[in-house]
């Protein structure tokens, strides 16, 4: 069930790695000391990009919908995980409502909701599913290609509270990211858990508030731990003026490449590292690979023809993208069966509970994998992220994923960290 | 992985598997609600016997020694569950000092605490050994067989704190029984966690006192789910004052084995079952399976000859044997490899995290396996506890052992019960 995986790890990160391992011990107290003063998320994956020299998390989703792809070695994990989640939140719920993405013919996403709805079952909880989407107006059962089935049913608004027919939920857990805006459905649910915050969704998140987050996180990981913050921090810049179709702000994204350029070459000097630097240049908000570009120098940011502008200037949901981060571009050098990959790691409350490849064939180790045409490898058991293979555990299961772990969780506190920060006063929550 | 299993699942327990995993949700929802009001112990591991018409704890053990025993795909379960267990006992605890049984040669043994502090470790906890041994004067390593060292160290005792050299650790877990009582250096130590409480030692713990928790705990579950508690009950009746070396109340016994096998003959009667019914007679306080007997009529326990008094009359630590439960023998029809063999199930905090077959190739299914000879097999992650295989969750992992892991958590809340109910008035304990 391992994948065959050809990872060049040279020097650097077998040295990073190796220290990781070494002081397992002291990172998994700093975490453990991290999440007495911030709240884990209920949920969240991270994709991670491992160069060799740098090990990075790229993006940090809230509302993660690849369940179905991990082994099923790991839904143990997931259970005793989500069980700590929902005690922490609402040990008193025993009904939830579960309000997935507006996908009613994506097969994957909706395995990903018939995973999620058997993990929240096995931890004693009544889960129903409510759909946002205006044509469901009666239950309606979906069979999947795997042959689960699913039923949604019209959410039904009472008064501060929501559920569907029949059923008066104690929390509810959204999957759906909230890209296109708060529904008012949702809003002013003041007796019910609702998980995670709105404010978690697209609609308010912004990528640089998060690498804000998780450049503090960092340091403070990297001052106790010893090593270099940039070995696992994509540095970024940010421009919050752009309009693709209009043409503006197109001077400030050249220098801001440039001089994130400028600094990574740098670091490659620094590191001896013969790899060519580039960055990606993202909308600030949203997700689904969508608006992301790949550049190796500033003049590619200029003069962008019609069609690179409509690819940038629009994300999901059709969100007209505004601001733009530009990240430190991490070569991917994993393989899988010979194509392009990078991890996914899958978290629930603060513990890592699984992960899998995400593959494309089509791409290269510089490139966005992210796009149609990926696919998806579980991580089996043997290789699962919590568990160092130490020399001086003998007895512990060898384990080369431990420093993914350490990673992904780091960007979980930064998300901890940017949601408390974005929490909004009371009054207009309410 | 999976050990060759031949399970004489027959008739009636695949009715009581199959409500359980209809009503796993519910269950799951009932314990999440007991483990508010109750404690769970910090680790347990528990003896079950299935004899295809009943599924029942035979034993609980609040100091397991047979972590080595799990297999290496557990370990991530284990480090989360331990995760759990120290965010809610000690989450500010950095240093940990483990006190294990006296044991110096058995190999398994001294394994078991290997694996136990390496778990230990990946939660975040700096750990060392303290030995109870007057001859541990100076930091002593062993070597063992598998490769691990362990370094035990005499214990330094400071005012109210206990510690090893440089050591003073916020928290104490106890492996060691306490069968031969409770040793003056672990009296009063205010200033620190000890885990498990010293009233859960064997000095105090009374296997009747735990069967009558268990009576209470299975009987509200019972109920809930709509069960005969029966069907995961063995009964059991209590002799008080038995000494086997005087012959002295041989009458009780005899009165006592022939009501409980008056009561079994009754039930089986009820449920149609053929088998003939047995007891066992143990010791009420103490473990490792020493002072046990099987008895299937009353008359073997008068005049009991030279060889059988001594072997019931003294147990662990050479404690005498006053009191004596007789529970209800459960036959276990479950075979590994053509043996004879009975699940041991392990938890940490409230969560199932692995288990093993107790296989022993000359005993009887109405015997004590537990017994020099036997060996362990261990459960491979695919039939972990924690998973069952609902048919209206066909994503979810098949497992048909999930009915272990509902009984085994029942041990556990009645050790919960058992532990609160015996813990002594503040002046006792100080």
């Amino acid at each position: 069930m391992v994948p065959h995986l050809t990872t060049a790890l040279t020097g650097p990160l077998l040295e990073l790695e190796k220290q990781f391992l070494d002081r397992a011990t002291e990172i998994e107290k700093w975490f453990r000391v991290q999440w007495l003063d911030h709240m884990p998320p209920f949920y969240g994956s991270t994709d991670l990009r491992n160069s060799g020299f740098k090990l990075a998390p790229v993006d940090l989703n809230l509302f993660p919908g690849g369940f179905n792809n991990l082994d099923d070695s790991f839904m143990p994990l997931c259970v005793q995980a989500a069980q700590a989640a929902i005690e922490r939140i609402c040990a008193d719920a025993s009904k939830l409502l579960l309000i997935p993405e507006n996908h009613t013919r994506n097969q994957f996403y909706l395995q990903n909701v018939a995973k999620l709805v058997s993990i929240l079952k096995l931890t004693g909880l009544d889960v129903r599913i409510g759909s946002l989407l205006p044509d469901i107006t009666a239950p309606t059962t979906l069979e999947l290609a795997n042959g689960a089935t699913l039923t949604l049913e019209p959410l039904l608004r009472s008064g501060s509270r929501l559920g569907v027919e029949g059923f008066d939920p104690c929390a509810v857990l959204l999957n759906n990211d909230l890209s296109a805006g708060i529904p008012d459905v949702l809003r002013g649910l003041d007796e019910q858990w609702l998980i995670p915050p709105l404010h978690a969704g697209w609609h308010v998140r912004r990528k640089s508030r998060h690498a804000a987050a998780y450049d503090r996180v960092v340091n403070a990981f990297a001052e106790e731990i010893g090593i270099d913050p940039w070995r696992i921090n994509p540095e970024f810049r940010v421009c919050g003026e752009v309009n693709f179709h209009e043409r503006t702000g197109e001077e400030c994204l050249a220098h801001q490449v440039d001089s994130l350029l400028t600094r990574i070459r740098a670091k490659y000097k620094e590191y001896d590292i013969t790899d060519e630097p580039f960055v990606v240049v993202k909308a600030d908000a949203g997700t689904y690979g969508m608006g992301v570009m790949t550049v190796k120098d500033a003049s590619e940011v200029v003069g962008l023809n019609r069609r690179q502008r409509n690819k940038m200037a629009v994300v999901k949901e059709g969100l007209q993208v505004q601001e733009v981060i530009i990240q430190e571009g991490v070569h991917t050098f994993e393989t899988v069966d010979g194509a392009v990959a990078e991890p996914v790691i899958y978290m629930m409350d603060h513990y890592v509970v699984g992960g899998f490849y995400r593959v494309h064939t089509e791409r290269a180790r510089d490139e966005n994998l992210n796009a149609p045409g990926m696919h998806f490898k579980p991580l089996a058991f043997d290789t699962c992220c919590s568990i160092p293979d130490c020399s001086k555990e003998p007895d512990a299961a060898p384990n080369r994923f431990y420093a993914y772990g350490v990673v992904a969780r780091l960007a979980l506190l930064a998300a901890s960290v940017e949601i408390e920060e974005t929490e909004p006063a009371e009054e207009a929550v309410a």
